[in-house]
């Protein structure tokens, strides 16, 4: 690390000889794969790109310039060059290193990011806010192939276009992202790609000029061929530049050279360019090479031979969701699984390779999946959507209006909902509830175990309204599955311990640390109860106010935001049943919670057994205040 | 109405002679205009579809053919020929026909819609819905070039183009959409729709092909020009081809004949299909034609001269809004302001006049807005971005993460909250408070009155975090401005009435409605206090408890759904401090609200005066069941 080890600040880059650069990126290489062997991380995307921050660094000067990086998994090189080198063993550990962007990292981070497709927004805003207050800097964005599948990257790209902004954004094709890239625009990148091929078209091209029929005839086959090859030589990049922008490439994202000659070139060229850099994912590491989709996101490895080193255990829920989705799925023809690129994410892999006809990954597209969901569904189809908790913020009018305002039958399973660990705040599934229970007809529900993830997502597929069946990242608890599987009768709570003394309420597999709760606290001669919430809308008030008329504490514990989540919901059906004089005690996060281990970070925001225990006592050596005007 | 009256079903419109047709057209254009002229609504864009909904029920046939109208307020013909006739007259009103298509109308409706493009997403879900089912039918979406530039369009459009399935698109291109459309797509359909002026350029290409330089050599200016000559002629519709998309176009898009051609050659082409038929808005109504913009969407007109018919009176809120931030703009030179083609409808448009290079409408693109809007905050600029309560539904994981998370200190104007009266569900924005004060640091505040909305905008522009500022659709109550219009002290309630007996806690201007409610209860004896709450988060906890302590007895009135609302965090707040025994009782909206007057809606659903009298009456009576376990 003779290089790596003098760089201190961008500035250290831009003065490097250019013959240390491939050392440079070597050593950058071994430093982001040691690391991540040991703590997991966003592995193939930040090898990809290593020549590309160092290229960014040698044309662009953060803080004043503004580079924006879409999703942000990738700037792991990005962190070592711009002062984070000494930190960068904590990456994604607790109180360490975020896995993402951070502005309050480093002010070379101009942007948070953590969703995909936001990076063409924000760097127009800052290239505004430049032309705006007459300031100087550029602003690029550095957006990989998959997340132009967003509408969002489109929305940004028709306002830049039409802008006429000095603007810079880098297309990092990787020819796949998470995993491998669907739809149209893939498909365009594809034939840019390879249109050098098209070189030793030359001379059909000369042919086909010579006998060109000009407008209104007909077209042969071999003029149509001709015409296509011409398209790609006369017209590179048509649809970036029919957009309005500036097209420079495809150029081998692997050559600082070239892309610090592009970059000079873009920076140079008034109004909006894009640069197309065609990248390897993984690049230089052969297993993440081999299997970058196993590498985009990884646990622990070992180094050597790129195994992970995960312990054996049980099923995730996201295994379990999807085995059981197989099996409902040959039992009923019309179950249709729709992802949003996160196929294997979501446990639909093996779904779509059962039923190829029945399963639809459309990218990076929340919204469009959604409401394509609900076109299927009003067509008499049972189609499932599942993605991760944070990514149905993405989509929620489209839950809202095209599936549950007509009532279209779509099964929402929500996946990673709850904290998701090590990816930190913009992934952690905390705001899902308030969301959803929001809305009139949409029944959430929440396993407890395996099995009643099985019973549940039986029980979605007959309602008579469209649901949402939430589940949380990693592993279950081993419940073996019932022989019988059973749909779960919709509405009913589960009590699974009765008390008297307090009740604890939960949603989800945080029952189980409920009842340790109360094992706890039956030690200390406190007769706490458990009651499984399983569903919202309709909730089981019955049982709800039966427990806290029984007890008059009631403690509600949940993974999930504290403003109007399962605690405001059971508040509700008190007050609306005009109970008086429960004590209710609401645990959840008040707050962002940061990135970590998933039990470290609920024991840090008080949802660890002794807090729950404490919150029992708490309620017990309280002498409620009584309001002077009480009627009773 | 010789012919209309003949329509029963959409298959008398198919065995209409041909000579007919022109007649119809004009009959229904008589019948739309007369309605709407009594009713209001959406007469622009009706209007310039007539003869596109004509055609298409030439040639298709709903229900086995499912046609999806984008956004769908240009529905009327359609509904005229879809048998809902004789119930035209009651279109918008309370308990007759909605302004949008709805499936519980008619089973011509084949997907509800509202908000726009949503459509080929949908279609998109009928069409392979059919494949998989094995059956027939066609499927359509109808999109204006407006909704083009909403990026779940492009998501749609990026799926269906690389799935080779038999769908059919067409962009009804009236050049404009609720304003002036804005952006890189609106300018390559302009190009486009000009084409055919390049059959001139003929010559110009064919000079230009004899001088062609081929490949790699730099090109002259005249040979740039016949390049893109050559590229409309060679390639029309590229940026569509280039998407998967087979275009067929421009058309006449009030050309009968010249569309059912189209449609029966779209019906024969495999694969994805974009018709791009250019239409007129307005088309037939002089006063509409020349201000498609004001009849968009209008309310009841004089039909000789166009001239609105309203009633005179105070400002609306959107107005004071727009005039408040005007004046701030002048004071302050770094505040921006950004929406998303509601430029108008926000009350920005003089904003926009002003200071036209610190005003954005990005087009129907809500999420590139708002993260746009945080980059522009961050650095250094005071966006603020208007957009109506349900379009921030499109926004909302921007808002959490791009602006929020990250601490841009970005206003959210929220136009629109509440009911919003005869565009009905889809457009009522009842959710917003929900999904907003989910947010930890994101400040939400309602004004009481124009006062409260011109001292609560200037407190956002100073406080140190993001803020939502909402305010309902219609006029204020005529308050006087203040002569010194100062910040509100964020997060200070007002007692506007003190009581002892119970507690009315409102937000935004429904206190006025409360404060009625307390008079009236003053005159059965009852003494109801009024708080005004103003902020969530943070909120005046104290105020709450101080009054929920002193009358134990709290009646929570809101603009909003119940779940998660304003109700839900007087709740949370009692429930956090401990006091039990208070009474709370909780109004607003439990299920979707249909369309209507506002005031008969909130009467409807239990938020008139009467009902807010009620409330504390069966507090005042209710004797409240103590639990048996309650330890005071």
């Amino acid at each position: 690390m003779t290089i790596l080890n003098e760089i201190k600040s961008p500035g250290d880059v831009r003065v490097l000889p250019s013959e240390d650069l491939p050392a440079l990126a070597a050593e950058l290489r071994e430093e982001i794969i040691g690391v991540t062997a040991e703590n997991g991380g966003h592995l193939a995307s930040s090898l990809g790109v290593v020549e590309l921050t160092i290229a960014l660094l040698r044309e662009f000067e953060p803080p004043a310039d503004k580079i924006v990086w879409d999703v942000g998994h990738q700037t792991y090189a990005w962190k070592l060059l711009t002062g984070r080198r000494e930190r960068f063993a904590t990456l994604r550990r607790h109180g360490g290193l975020s896995g993402f962007p951070r502005r309050d990292e480093s002010d070379c981070d101009a942007f948070g990011t953590g969703h995909s497709s936001t990076s063409i927004s924000a760097a127009l805003g800052f290239a505004k806010a430049r032309d705006i207050t007459g300031g100087s800097g550029y602003a690029a964005a550095v957006i990989g192939d998959g997340s132009m599948s967003a509408g969002m990257a489109y929305e940004a790209l028709n306002h830049a276009g039409a802008a006429k902004t000095n603007l810079i954004v880098v297309l990092n094709d990787n020819e796949m992202f998470i995993s491998k890239n669907v739809g149209a625009m893939s498909k365009y990148l594809n034939r840019l790609r390879t249109a050098s091929a098209y070189t030793r078209g030359k001379r059909d091209v000369e042919a086909f000029l010579r006998s060109l029929p000009l407008i209104g005839e007909t077209m042969s086959n071999a003029a149509r061929k001709a015409k296509n090859t011409l398209k790609y030589i006369l017209l590179p990049g048509v649809l970036f530049e029919e957009m309005g922008f500036t097209y420079i490439g495809p150029i081998d994202g692997h050559d600082i050279d070239a892309l610090t000659d592009v970059f000079a070139q873009a920076k140079k060229q008034p109004g909006p360019v894009l640069i197309h850099a065609v990248t390897r994912k993984g690049m230089g590491y052969w297993p993440a090479m081999r299997k970058p989709d196993v590498f985009h996101g990884v646990g622990p490895f070992d180094r050597e031979t790129g195994k992970p080193r995960q312990k054996e255990g049980p099923p995730t829920y996201t295994e379990v969701f999807g085995e059981t989705l197989c099996r409902l799925g040959q039992e009923d023809q019309s179950i249709v699984a729709v992802t949003a690129a996160m196929g294997n994410g979501t446990g639909l892999s093996q779904f779509g390779l059962m039923y190829p006809r029945r399963f639809f990954d459309v990218g990076i597209a929340e919204q469009h999946a959604v409401t394509f969901a609900a076109g299927l569904a009003l067509a008499g189809l049972k189609p499932v959507v599942s993605m991760y908790s944070t990514f149905y913020q993405r989509a929620y009018d489209q839950v809202l209006h095209d599936a549950c305002l007509q009532n279209a039958r779509v099964v929402f399973a929500v996946d990673r909902a709850g904290l998701v660990g090590e990816d930190g705040a913009t992934h952690h599934g905390i705001f899902d509830i308030a969301l959803f229970r929001a809305i009139p007809n949409l029944t959430v529900m929440a396993p407890k175990d395996e099995n009643e993830l099985r019973r549940m997502l039986r029980a979605a597929f007959i309602l008579p309204n469209p649901s949402v069946l939430r589940y949380p990242r990693g592993r279950g608890r081993g419940v073996k599955p019932d022989e019988d599987c059973q749909p779960l009768p919709v509405g009913k709570a589960e009590l699974m311990r009765r008390g008297a003394d307090a009740v604890l309420i939960s949603f989800g597999p945080l029952v189980y640390r409920c009842m340790e709760a109360a094992a706890s606290l039956a030690e200390r001669g406190v007769d706490a109860g458990v009651l499984n919430l399983r569903f919202l809308n309709p909730t089981d008030r019955d049982a709800v106010l039966t427990e806290a008329r029984r007890t008059g504490r009631v403690v509600t514990v949940e993974d999930h935001a504290l403003a109007g989540g399962v605690g405001s919901a059971v508040l509700e059906i008190i007050a609306d049943a005009g109970l008086t004089g429960v004590r209710v005690k609401r645990l959840g996060y008040a707050d962002y919670v940061a990135h970590g281990p998933i039990d470290a970070l609920q024991e840090e925001n008080g949802l660890g057994v002794d807090a729950v225990v404490s919150a029992v006592l708490s309620l017990l050596s309280f002498r409620a205040p009584v309001p002077a005007g009480l009627p009773a």
